[in-house]
């Protein structure tokens, strides 16, 4: 596999991208991104799994049942939830129109849309900026896609890979967006990958199911769940494979290349999380069940104390025992090691006299290591998060206005 | 019933108290209180449900199970926790050292700790502190010791309330510490009620544990539970009512007077709550169940998002109904109202076209209220936290060094 790094959803074969500002962000951003593949593919998808849902991914999530699309419509600057069923004739409205530009079924667009909920959108602007994509649809489209998705986001986040599958070249491409209310599962992030592999839509879906529970869904910024959230993947069978059909050896590679494009966006999403100065990969093992792992890292993740403390890049392993005993799940407070990087803080539930300088080195860093062995079973999980710093108050106390 | 707000845990007849400094903290403030009574005293308390807990409340929940207590003993600035099995043996020694002193059983006092976790306990200081708390003991020593259990609080938290049970004028005292770290059910949060009604043991428990829980367990900081937590209370008889010994109209009304003193002191703790700005009510009525209606209550004061937004004085109700989306209540989201005081934002899921200026208004003012309808039960619930400032990330940032 050979990771391109200048890569995006626009590198497999038969993808063509733009990116366009078109008002919707105050700043004059880029904010609306059209995706197509230029023969229907294979597509499946994993959304949020709050009980409110955002007016363009209920129509998503109508449209891609049939397991095809052709197209992608995502707008940022503005969620389209919460406003009623204005909203959804607007979603609606999306795909008829993006449908006769490009000239497909309206069934087969998917719509994405991020930003502040609660405000209709600007239709007349949307109209013209959706115009505007389609007649700039480029096979080198990819980057400005991924940044007209951006909302809070300082860097966007692509990336694509190359690898060989059933003897010929084959390749992946995805971009992300995060970068608040990030948490299990889903968040206000957007994913949207492509792939010019042939697969069938059943491997397919299932590929991207059994990946995202463990990629996208162990991210986390601050807890919160939005009502956009989707991760996407669209295969328009453009490669030369001679089709993967069943779960072979080649499936699994192919799985595997899939598993490190998620892994790697979604480690990005959590390195840009709003404010973040560090990425904290945050790893339970020796848990008694699954469920069990899963709580201990997702509550250590999210407690606002430990987070503050690797901001102030302080060894304070007390707020890390104190998050893995209030997380539910079932251990021996006195079987409990927690290690800081490679430093043991924490033995048997109890304080070690670790080398304060060598803490402080580990934690200076912009990517922390914290593990935990509750000694108890054979499970283990394992998320990634960031600090949490001044700069995400400042970020998320004036996001609206 | 007559509210003494220069009252504490000595306005009821017959406790003694003291606050000292015994350089457990490092900035030379008060960081020793006892608390005792001049005679035996019914006790109940109510304690962390973190699975890992302090030395010091582990011999707490051992000595109260008998029902009865002379003293309590609170150190701040170290939480004696996660230190082993010497944490253990110097909370012994503390009960043994401090019931010689007062001439009564080890296994009549209870102790506290709350401060740094991993850290064993400074004795010869704290023997000091125990010797020269004793000497200065005194029927006006309240205040010295609310000061003394202070951690990151900026003001100390105490009140009294006289009232006539069985033609008898009675007290009830008590005071609290917050201020991080503060979920229910209970945290680093350290109440001491104290009173000199006649009252059986077991209808003073019970009330107690039914009022716990909507007063100290509806305060939400920062969705931490601490593993120091205690709410105890102390009854010595010496008032000459007759004694409460049946749920009469008497035990209804000690249990409103004893609720009032808890709930004043939740909120001050909210109040207080590390970096707060703002106390902020969460109401949530309509829900299907008691449970529906506390996760409603729970999801709202722990998101980070909606924290930060009310630091930023924004009445973005679209964060408010992404957390009542992803808190695993049952629910319509084409039901749902929100008011933020008295202004509705938000109509059957839907934006409403509010007055910002008047939003403004609202937002500006210390004492904020939030309210959520359901629409679709009859059960409700109440939570009081606090706004999320830049303040708290330098407070949590550099508090163990």
């Amino acid at each position: 596999m050979i990771i391109l790094n200048d890569g995006g959803v626009t590198t497999p074969e038969g993808f063509f991208a733009a990116g366009v500002a078109c008002k919707l962000k105050k700043d004059g951003k880029k904010d609306l991104a059209i995706l197509c593949s230029d023969s229907i593919a294979a597509a499946a998808g994993v959304f949020t799994t709050n009980v409110v849902k955002g007016h363009s991914l209920q129509v998503t999530m109508e449209n891609i049942k049939h397991g095809y699309a052709q197209a992608v419509v995502i707008n940022s600057g503005n969620a389209n939830a919460c406003v009623g069923e204005i909203g959804y004739r607007d979603a609606k409205e999306i795909a008829v129109l993006t449908s006769q530009l490009l000239k497909c079924e309206p069934e087969d667009i998917l719509i994405g849309s991020t930003g502040v909920i609660g405000i209709p959108l600007n239709m007349p602007s949307i109209r013209e900026g959706i115009r505007n994509a389609v007649d700039n649809l480029s096979p080198d489209g990819g980057h400005d896609a991924a940044e007209a998705i951006m909302t809070t986001d300082l860097v966007s986040k692509e990336i694509a890979v190359e690898l060989e599958i059933q003897g010929e070249k084959v390749y992946i491409g995805g971009m992300a967006k995060g970068s608040g209310m990030i948490h299990p599962n889903l968040a206000t992030m957007i994913a949207v990958l492509t792939t010019d592999i042939n697969i069938s839509k059943s491997l397919l879906d299932k590929a991207l199911k059994e990946i995202v529970k463990y990629t996208f869904n162990r991210v986390s910024v601050d807890g919160d769940t939005s009502v956009c959230d989707m991760v996407i993947i669209l295969a328009n069978g453009e490669a030369n494979n001679a089709g993967i059909l069943q779960e072979t050896e080649e499936y699994d590679k192919f799985k595997k290349a899939l598993e490190f494009v998620c892994m790697y966006l979604a480690k990005k999403i959590a390195q840009d999380g709003e404010g973040a100065t560090k990425l904290i990969e945050v790893v339970a093992e020796g848990a008694a069940t699954e469920e069990d792992a899963y709580k201990v890292v997702s509550s250590i993740a999210r407690s606002p104390l430990v987070k503050t403390a690797f901001f102030g890049e302080d060894a304070n392993w007390g707020r890390i025992i104190t998050a893995v005993g209030y997380s539910g799940a079932e251990f021996d407070p006195n079987l409990v090691d927690i290690h800081i990087g490679d430093l043991m803080v924490c033995r048997n539930g109890n304080a070690v006299n670790f080398d304060e300088d060598k803490a402080k080195e580990i934690l200076k860093k912009r990517e922390v290591k914290v593990h935990v062995n509750l000694k108890k079973g054979n499970c283990r999980d394992r998320i990634w998060t960031c600090d949490f710093s001044y700069d995400y108050v400042k970020i998320n106390g004036s996001y609206r206005s």
